[in-house]
């Protein structure tokens, strides 16, 4: 991997040294990051040079491939005509996130140097909110008048054929109102006999997705249903213009990402991790860790409630950190398990009995066994025989009960309308934690006849 | 939702009841996995009658659209002949992962059913590892002599037209051979002067994958490139399938949804949550139980070494679960946060000390935050004002080394190529813990002049 790296670095500086263009065959065949990497250690005066080489059309190939985070610090080395030439090439919906990451002034400065077609694109994907469907939709689809023969759609198609490379769908729309009549796949157009008109040729009852849809619903639509673009329509049913797979594919995989991070207990990064400044960081984990930090400062007042009975057997406290430490992982593995079954929705909220079923069964089996490993930590400890049973007995309910909140609170979360994964493994922990102490105590008092 | 469901299943049972076969464009528009809950409630003489009134081909367009456990669930109901025949009516790599559910036997059994062409399909789809790029790749694919011109080729294309609905490339080999020479769209294809040879049309350059890569290795491949399909060679080039984009991010889905269950503390889930027995949860959470309940046992043994400590300032016990779990939070929230920017490549082992220098600083400013927070609250307590130092030191000590544990862990462990996901957020908590306690007992000997 390094060896690659330092490749792509060598090739761009070493082509920029000699007064040529590098190779863009080997720059296309390298890893995206690792193209950013090399291009953004440039000075805007080599990366200049590069776009005088390279031109607009190949330098905006490289950018399109790039994080739109990137992307725009690349361009903002170059003059802000360059960058608008860069951006003119590129699709609209690929520059438009481009353009959404720069400050608001160099934005609209940037949109002035670019063309007034491409611009007005830029803007009108960037006049939706871009969370929506239509926040991830492309303006490169091809519509045609259902009127028109198989033969004439083609001669059409040939005359667009420069832009429209990726064709795999052609739309068909009502002429003037623009409402979406029906999809052929350029396959069946290319074999049909030439007279037939399109409106027979393409299937009417096809998939769509309403402009202000959550883009994670449309994308999730994509995906299951195997398509390789999804109309976005407007309430009048108009194609305003297409989501592709490949756009569909990136949302979900970054929505796992984000989910990944709160099920950590950190508000997902918005930037790239090595980019993200240090307060960045401390700025996204913080907060929960106030709150977390909050939320178990009960668990010293739990303690010091119980302090008689700890100072009357102290080798009680031996066994804190491993009793609330078991109660915490068995939530954290139950927590993780159901909200990734969620996300792809083989559970729900009506499921809630039958998974607590679930689990208050595994959390049974599971808190015998680990009743019995804690029974004999005890005893191994040889700290008097009576300390063994209020152990393994307090590990057994610490483990039944968190396996049960662990369960029940994702789905009441979700029904709530929260977003089930901010019930991070940290946030389960620190729930258990002192209602576990609680349990462990009160066992302790009543097993060791002490108040 | 729930309407939905109750919806798919009245379509289904009405139908069978009423004689009919239920209207295949509502079962295509509804949302796979609610077909595949209305279907497999279906008793097998039901499902029978379906496959009757319905046919092969509508019923194998429905079984493609589940999970391969689903699908094989319901093919197991109908005859072996019945399950044969739907089998041969979907894609061959669709078809091969069903099969791949069975028994060896039942799966045997099934393929004696099938046609010949489709049966050797599978078989040999089945031939290759399930995690390689093979174990991914279908055979509807088309490859044409590059000697043709572009008008024979489309000729070509149309006799296959009826299996081949879904060409978007068509790749170019030697005759005789079979080797990989390069690939174009139907596209180009379409609109390209009939004379001209397709070897001229063709781009050679192109990126594929070998049969025995990792499938995750080709499914980012195609991800990061935006590609519909990816060619899968042999070791001499030779072509013997494809990976469509559809494919390729259920890998990468599949592959984050284990990442998570990872980092929660349990072996991903071989089957859908609801579908798992009982067992089968515990088999994938007790052993990772069992690991950190042992590596967390040594708390007991730090704790007792302080006994004498403790027995002196009880109020010191009040503190262990926010301290320990403080520094369990902060660990997590790195460690989730670092598997996830390895996962996309975005942080790699030469990162290390930068990654560590970065942790060691959020950690130093979020350790005085927390310090703060954890004085005042001992403060609050009332239990001397000797105390509040103590906490607060620890704090600071355990959330600083926390950090850069969870950040120097998942690189390494990456090194040694060990997935870093199974540092999980319970892992590093477990091994924090400890030595958390072990600081905080030994600045309380320090600061209180105990021993």
């Amino acid at each position: 991997m390094e060896l690659q790296v330092l490749d792509v670095r060598a090739l761009v500086r070493e082509a920029l040294d000699d007064g040529r263009s590098p190779d863009m065959g080997a720059l296309r065949a390298a890893p995206p990051h690792e193209v950013a990497e090399a291009l953004s250690e440039l000075s805007p005066t080599e990366l200049g040079s590069l776009f005088t080489r390279l031109g607009d059309e190949a330098l905006a190939e490289l950018v399109a491939e790039l994080d739109p985070f990137d992307a725009a610090r690349l361009l903002g080395k170059l003059s802000r005509a360059q960058a608008a030439d860069v951006l003119e090439e590129m699709d609209p919906d690929d520059a438009a996130d481009v353009v959404d990451e720069f400050r608001p002034q160099v934005a609209e400065a940037i949109l002035e140097e670019m063309e007034h077609e491409e611009a007005r694109d830029v803007r009108d994907l960037l006049s939706y909110p871009p969370e929506s469907a239509a926040g991830l939709m492309t303006l490169d689809f091809v519509a045609l008048n259902p009127d028109l023969t198989a033969d004439e759609a083609l001669a059409q198609l040939r005359r667009v054929a420069e832009e429209a490379e990726q064709v795999y769908y052609v739309y068909v729309t009502e002429p003037g109102t623009n409402r979406l009549l029906g999809v052929l796949s350029l396959h069946r157009l290319a074999f049909a006999r030439p007279w037939t008109p399109i409106s027979e040729l393409m299937i009417s009852d096809i998939a769509k997705v309403r402009a202000e849809a959550d883009q994670e619903e449309a994308a999730r639509m994509l995906d299951q249903r195997h398509l390789i673009a999804l109309p976005v329509v407007d309430d009048q049913d108009r194609l305003l213009g297409i989501i592709t797979a490949d756009d569909a594919a990136d949302v979900l995989l970054e929505e796992a990402g984000e989910d990944i991070e709160r099920l950590g207990g950190s508000q997902p990064l918005e930037e790239p991790y090595m980019r993200a400044s240090v307060l960045h960081l401390v700025r996204k984990r913080l907060p929960w860790l106030m709150v977390l930090l909050l939320g178990s400062a009960y668990t010293a007042s739990v303690i010091s409630h119980f302090e008689d009975t700890l100072a009357e057997v102290i080798a009680l406290s031996f066994f804190i950190p491993m009793l609330i430490g078991t109660g915490g992982n068995v939530g954290s593995q139950t927590v993780t398990t159901l909200v990734r079954a969620m996300a792809v929705d083989e559970v729900r909220f009506r499921d809630l009995f039958r998974v607590l079923r679930r689990e208050l069964m595994v959390g049974g089996i599971i808190g015998v066994v680990l009743a019995g490993v804690t029974y004999l930590r005890a005893w191994m400890m040889g700290v008097g025989w009576e300390i063994g049973p209020v152990v393994g007995l307090a590990a057994l309910l610490i483990v039944v009960w968190a396996a049960a909140v662990a369960a029940v609170l994702p789905l009441v979360l979700a029904r709530l309308k929260v977003d089930p994964a901010v019930v991070s493994a940290p946030f389960i922990t620190t729930l258990v934690d002192g209602t576990g102490l609680f349990f462990y105590f009160t066992i302790a008092q009543m097993l060791l006849g002490l108040d």
